[in-house]
């Protein structure tokens, strides 16, 4: 058994991305393990004996436990690495209002479009057409919040910031336009500068 | 302003209340005040004052500070509380996994169906036809944690029960027949049990 946490991932997807980025600001000594999901990594018997449900992010702790779900994993190593997660309780659950928000509110359609554009081919004809106002009433609640605050959850950065981050960055390649939402743009930068990753080439 | 906390929610909103059970659970002082959301009570200067979003559940905080996301002032409330939140970074992981996981894979078809039914009046070929079959494996999947441990997260009660247990204890509003998932109902008079709340009577 490895002595060392690993996750496994697929760098496709943003709930991956989420916690490598997390566990490289934190500078964690772990193991990432590159998975594809398109081409079935994540339905082998090796995997499966490992997460019975098939899915990434994984984690893997020197003990052998599992973690999954890309925020609790992102908590999970804030808690344990003393950054990205205020002290106090108020801040603390800024923090997780927005983490929440972005499982609920933001994820399915920002993500759920991508996904289904860029990585299943659906035509729009295919996919929710509710998911469109949904989603850019998710950027339009962000810019406003970003107005006001450099960082999502306030001045300093913190694990929503890189949830959301995630899926908001390659918004446009579910067909979202960034365009009217200067403040969630500067943000992006801002955010890619201190995670040190570099910005995704918009579509020509 | 008050010296209390004081929680706006709506009774007929499982998010609001499982802000309710935690608080009173937790033997928090606080004001519970009920809004409509049908005939418009979220939609009033008054609200909006306080919550820009018009959303339930909101939580004022004694200084005028406030929270929203239900499960954010869950945490928020287990955290000034010392109560349904486990200590260690592991166990804590296992609660705010099931949490993230309720506001991204449950909570969207188990409520969201029945807030279209039994709210809204519609009709099922007006609703998603991916809502059962999604919701059907969110409860499959309680169904098997719920096999091995009496509650959702391990040996004890947590906030991803009272989270869990909100949509879950009125499924059938929504069409969703948990006659299959005999660990869920065995969990969910558990959990009623514990929270000292009354059944729901099934439709007749």
């Amino acid at each position: 058994m490895s002595r060392k946490l690993q996750i496994y991932g697929d760098p496709i997807s943003g709930n991956c991305l989420k916690t490598k980025w997390t566990a490289d600001y934190l500078g964690v000594d772990y193991e990432w393990i590159a998975l594809d999901i398109r081409t079935g990594d994540t339905r082998t018997d090796e995997f499966l004996a490992i997460n019975p449900f098939g899915q990434v992010p994984t984690a893997v702790l020197p003990d052998g436990r599992i973690l999954t779900q890309s925020n609790a994993i992102m908590v999970y190593l804030a808690e344990t690495n003393d950054g990205l997660l205020p002290g106090g309780p108020y801040q603390r659950a800024q923090v997780f209002k927005w983490l929440f928000w972005e499982q609920n509110s933001h994820e399915p359609y920002i993500a759920g479009r991508r996904y289904r554009k860029t990585y299943l081919g659906h035509d729009d004809s295919k996919i929710d057409a509710e998911w469109i106002p949904r989603g850019n009433a998710a950027l339009a609640l962000m810019d406003e919040a970003l107005g006001k605050s450099d960082y999502i959850a306030g001045d300093v950065l913190t694990l929503a910031d890189i949830s959301l981050v995630a899926y908001t960055r390659v918004a446009h390649e579910g067909g979202f336009d960034l365009s009217d939402y200067a403040a969630v743009r500067a943000w992006i930068s801002r955010v890619e500068g201190d995670l040190s990753i570099n910005p995704v080439p918009e579509a020509s």
